[in-house]
């Protein structure tokens, strides 16, 4: 990793423009306190192997900590021309101890460093984000509770194809959030692994401990090959990566959400508090939290392209290319949170328009499968009555009535199969609970899966 | 899932146009093997549950299975009017059998079936793959245990930075592929998850028994929720990434050969096997293979951004959009599959040209390291250690001598700490051998690690 | 370019796994016809310049005929052993004529080659798709042009704003068709430049005539550069972009016209002939076509980032990187004309249910903008003029009333400014036709908008 | 466009959360200075058309003019809880004038609003990128005219091809960016359109005269459609992807100038001014600022791939989505700026070390294709010279000499058609020279190329 305050080699200063080109520090700052943990660490581990003594090391340690206190204060001056947060933490160091603080970079590099600095951040945001994703499947089940008797059109196509339990449709999201949380806690793996003491790139020649300063800092693997982990930024392609998938789920709820909000379909009313209208139409109740969480998709796969891209045929083993990736993953952590949040928020207090959805169902011939269900039942083959229940959706559309309106005669005109109790069949409800397989929305397996969930969660 | 086969409903007949359109036929024919398997096990279990009688089932069995001999002898007539795999198979099964395999679809829909066919193909493409990568792993170690000898430059910012073993420098691609095979066996489990029984969404009224079906194929879980089950394609997006990374990996690999085969560096000779000429200039040796697998990057990117794209506010459940993801996912499949083939069969046969990377190891004052950590043990902070170093490479630049080349009176003009055992420290063996930090370059790090990971394969 | 054909520098064969992974015949034998025209005209240059003797010209301009003949009759053999275009035709050319083939590929290199054929393919295929654009922009003025009275809820945040008139809102997409055409048009001219004669990279030595093989070829320009001429993709990414905005806009109207196919718009009926069924929902009538041509957008993104992905920091000049271009023009180009072609044959005989829209744009107080500038005209600033509304929009909500509803008296009750001519400007035909700024939805601007572009195209 | 100051009609307050969540004036504050100008415009036209009194347009007038006094000297307070730019200066306004700062927004919406702020940001910016490229030009033909003599290798696939002036490679810079510059031109003819007047999305029913702002706000042309105008951000991808292809030529650049300074190339030094050195290995001199600029395309493509994601079936007209567009332009615009920047001072420094360059290009049989030309000169097929050129390749490679080392002799025993004058066209600048074809590497094309484009730029 580069370094701006350079040695005496270097027989020109560097310019200004060079200076504002290079420099982190405007946003690498953010790590200050991995930084400053790593580092701290670092020098009890040094001073437990005897490469350097307690006395040094205790003396760092205290103004470690001291600036941390600063920091968290507001109370640090960041300063461009000395780059990066290391630069930026080392050279107050010197300032209140002296020349001994030059002893803390001792078999370290930059390169490990920052590695380290942006494991300790990504481990920290991923199990919040864990944290907030279990909140929102608390509230999907929450949502799923109350709600399983609620009737509303099942859609593929986005036609209406059969009745489904609102619930169910609920608890669709509540499984994509489950393997979400799967990957990141699996993300979570390959991010807990210790990069420091690989030094610049070989490893190093002091007699340093790995597995004490591991221990000092909770990583329980250490990694394994020196140039490897100088160079590897897999985990935050990784991490852009779940939450490229999280936020599509989201854009996918948005979207329904949006679509819900319509005039058309007033399927539901987000609360007044999450919505906002507009400066020339005063009427308007905009779901602009669902469009922008929607608009952020857009964001978070940039910013996973941005770090495919840089990663692209890079040579081993660090280059300064890796210094663009601390921006991308701050954006998509950022974005994630932020909308996972609102969410948590605006969910609970959507209000569903039952009657809307349950006049919508019974648009469009919802039962229909159970017809050509009912027929195969008595012996028919599936393609025969599937074939037989067009014809009669056919006669109700030209004679504009419903399933409940045939009489049992034009019923069995169509197939002799059928008998009185057909009529039980093509209701919403019955079609609904009749879905009695395992994963259908039947409203007896709605109920089991929210009990066993909530025992999960 | 559309159904192009229409029903009685439609008054007019579709256009041709719209069949080409729609048809996919021409690219999922290669799903026919585990579309059989599907319908195999589902007539199976239905004849078990007594949805249909046995005799049925067992005609159907035995006209699936003898589609499945046409097919694999490549007599099956594929015909596009028939729109995709599951008609074209269903549409011979009632040539052979008649209007009893229209029993097959009874508790299926098209959404189910094409779900549980996409996961079969991946979860034996994964397999296969995960074994590629073992093989790969395999070879990189092999080169490590023959090079770990060889002394190379270690390369930061593509500048000299310190000496290593080319046996360090290959372990690690060993453990970047270690982390794809991880994350490879990690989506399997989100691959191996049964669809079937979900039908178009709602699951079915029939008393399948999808446990039974899910033995049968060899799934250990079923998915827990019918919408989800069918409008998921997560376990797609999330093997197109996988996929990403590994060609990322593999596109880092192909530049540094690309590099080092050059005139320039001069590191190895790929065997003509692999390597082509010029049309034009007859003393070329191209390393195309190379070339062609870092720009092959470019499709397998293309392929995750267009699934993420595909997938980006869907609303539920299955739309028709999805069709789009198997010439994703086929692309890639082979892309990496080939990828890896040629790469398992070129790596071993390069030669490795010592004695230039010794040459080139001994420019750009690879050593200097060693002299700031002399210092360093000898008492001196780091930084200012790193200062005297940094002004002793000036005075060898200006002299155009190297640091063997100081006499030890000068070393001790830049500081008295220096002693006679400083020639030691600054051969490009010692170099390496020094760092014997875990994870360095250490020739006793590097054959513990091949021993252990060779166990652990 | 590379060449499997190597000469005699070569101690070992090529494997047959090379040959499989570096062959592209596999593809780019869809560029035989302009590899022949090429070729025709390089070979006709090579003539006049006396380069080559007229009378082997003439031997070479017959078998490269008869070989055209034979490619457009499908009675060539391609041959992967031969690897690419170039070398089966050059290979046929040799089996015809013998030797004097040879001579055909004099001054000219793959490199520059490959560069022709592709560009000359592009030109061909970016010139039809305007022409497909144009035939879509005609569809899209047909539409309007029958639909300016029908009046339809306008939206902002998918709620209803204002109302506009069905033909405003098809206007919309013919203005963005203009600008896809705009810039197909620019990427013509970067096309449109010949990159023959540019040899392998640094230009020929013999006497060639570039002009004259351009004004054969019918190239209003030059490559000005033998490098960039030989490495430049810059026209085949511009084309994915171009067709990724195309694609884009359909994407729009695709979603548009999916959300008016279902049950809660029901604005339009789609044609039979461009719809599908559901294999279990008898039902059903799927927007299919609109579904596909969204999903599709995901491959054409794909597609650029592809290419960009592979262009990102390549050296100069040709790198086999450069190979992976051909596909994922071919994909591109394709889809796009497959998709403007469906289009362009489905909308018009897409049928708006008038009524509908109609009964849609009753709802959600579109006409209270007119409020809010009835009250500015009457000298209110616009913030107190809208602040009102939103009291009187509040009021019939709780009300259960329209604007047309309240009675004069009430309307005096938020503001003494109301007069009795307020109930002119409260009607839906009102508020369309009060829009007469320029680009406003009143009829008389969509009449001359109409007039004017119908005369531009 | 959404108003967070929302009217009455709105029974609960805003939360906090929704605040920080939806506010935009975070970012948007940049645009101020193009809101003032747009609100300037637009009020001095509805004066002009007394749709407002002169009296109340002229408190507007001075009113906005303070308030952009305030926002040069960073006097003004920009405050969350007003959204965005165009409350926060309305806001403003107010306090400063009271109600009649209400006038201003009269035919005017957010949503045509907010579109002309970014496209006056756009177009300024874009101007701004022209001169640079424009100087980046300059400086190309610069050291190009410098370094007409310095031979190098050229290169395909990295292996030596023929040599090339070094001035011929750096050309082929300046015509992509010509391409550059072109695209860029043409983009702004896009950006250069004046949304304002299309309202919140239907037009206005004051008579505004669009034509009057546009000539106050120096636009050529005007928005045709209203709906088209306020959803319609076409012009923002099209300057992402413009900038994708120009930081993708600066990706190439980056490319090669990081090869040529590795130690294995030393073709050239950059100035201590532009590089920087290492905290743990004082020798080291980094090609930060390629490395940076190189690892910077992946934000600027990223950007890209975001906000085409964001555009993807969006129906009409403005969705608060949109609101996404403005981080991803600045982002791109900063970025592309800076990278100019730097290269435009970092490259006029870098040294050539033309000794290394010739050394280099001694090494590869460069002259190969001389020989084949010379046989094909002398009556022979080209494909049977290049074989015969391959022969003599591998006899110089076994005997470990060069072209000039083989006597009359012995290159005759390989063909009889050598004669003495053999020797002439095997020498490095003789081959350089020959190429005289329009576009190739010969002295006088290049000096003529220098003296063309110094006159055009």
């Amino acid at each position: 990793m580069a370094n701006i305050l350079r040695n005496k080699r270097f027989e020109n200063d560097v310019s200004n423009l060079t200076l504002d080109f290079v420099e982190s520090i405007s946003f690498d700052k953010r790590l200050a306190g991995y930084d400053i943990s790593g580092s701290l660490a670092h020098v009890t581990m040094l001073s437990k192997c005897k490469i350097i003594p307690k006395n040094d090391a205790d003396k760092i340690i205290k103004g470690l900590k001291e600036i941390g206190l600063e920091i968290a204060e507001g109370k640090f001056r960041f300063k461009t021309e000395l780059e990066d947060i290391h630069f930026n933490i080392e050279s107050r160091l010197k300032e209140k101890i002296g020349s001994v603080a030059g002893k803390l970079h001792t078999a370290r590099s930059r390169n490990d460093q920052v590695a380290l600095d942006l494991r300790l951040f990504l481990r920290e945001e991923v199990k919040l984000q864990i944290v907030q994703i279990k909140k929102m499947q608390h509230i999907l089940l929450n949502i799923a509770e109350k709600n399983i008797d609620l009737i509303m059109p099942g859609y593929t196509h986005l036609q209406h194809a059969q009745p489904v339990s609102l619930a169910h449709h609920f608890l669709a999201y509540y499984f994509m959030f489950q393997r979400d949380k799967e990957r990141l806690t699996e993300t979570l793996t390959r991010i807990n692994v210790m990069p420091l003491g690989s030094a610049a790139l070989a490893g190093t020649a002091f007699p340093i401990d790995r597995n004490y300063t591991a221990k000092l800092l909770n990583f329980p693997k250490i990694a394994e090959n020196s140039m490897d982990a100088v160079s590897d930024r897999d985990f935050a392609v990784e991490y852009l990566f779940d939450a490229s998938l999280i936020i599509m789920h989201l854009s996918r709820l948005s979207e329904e959400l949006i679509l819900w909000s319509s005039q058309e379909f007033s399927f539901i009313e987000i609360n007044d508090e999450f919505t906002t209208g507009s400066s020339i139409m005063p009427q308007k109740k905009n779901p602009d939290i669902c469009e922008l969480v929607r608009g952020k998709t857009g964001r978070v796969y940039g910013n996973l392209i941005s770090m495919l891209t840089i990663m692209k045929s890079l040579p081993m083993t660090y280059n300064r290319d890796l210094q663009e990736d601390k921006e991308a993953v701050f954006d998509s952590v950022d974005t994630l949170e932020k909308c996972l949040e609102i969410y948590i928020a605006m969910l609970p207090k959507i209000k569903f328009n039952e009657k809307n959805m349950a006049q919508s169902a019974a648009l469009g011939f919802l039962e229909a499968t159970e017809i050509a269900d009912y027929l195969v039942r008595e012996g028919m083959p599936f393609r025969d009555a599937h074939s037989i229940t067009g014809k009669i959706v056919r006669y109700c559309l030209k004679n504009n009535i419903r399933f409940l309106d045939l009489d049992i005669g034009t019923f069995r005109s169509f197939s002799d199969l059928f008998r009185d109790d057909i009529y039980e069949h093509v209701t919403l409800t019955q079609s609904v609970d009749s879905k009695k397989s395992f994963g259908g929305t039947s409203f007896k397996n709605i109920k089991e899966t929210i009990r066993k969930e909530k025992g999960r969660l």
